[in-house]
């Protein structure tokens, strides 16, 4: 496809869904836990989790990500 | 700054926050309404809100990103 032709390294995803036109990921609310935390990254296994990918993404290049995290109050 | 020396097409995060050395961004739960975007592309000028900036990244440079989108089942 046409994508194999761009340098992957100016994008902000370079593998996740490269089929899809654009991805875009959606929960209910009401079944996050007591906490949990979104990949903004984009190299978490585990996406649209954050699974600590973004530490050696920051480290390999410099930049400075990480997830956006939700918790309950009284949890 | 060093940050500075960098090539900022490489980065996922080219301009937010750029002083912290990991941006993680958090919510309670309680405070999400009937629904909620968070950007994951970094290029929003309501950051950590989606404002819509993906559309504009994704065109400039063939990248498919999109927002992580919450609601309330009832809502
Ligand atoms: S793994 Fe992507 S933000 Fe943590
Ligand atoms: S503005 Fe960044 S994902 Fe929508």
């Amino acid at each position: 496809a046409w994508q194999a032709m761009r340098p992957k390294i100016g994008l902000v995803n370079p593998d996740i869904e490269k089929n899809e036109e654009k991805v875009v990921n959606s929960m209910d609310v009401e079944d996050i836990g007591d906490k949990i935390a979104f990949c903004r990254c984009w190299r978490s296994k585990k996406f649209p989790l954050c699974d600590g990918s973004h530490n050696a993404h920051n480290k390999a290049t410099g930049d400075n990500v990480g997830p956006m995290c939700l918790k309950r109050k009284n949890a």
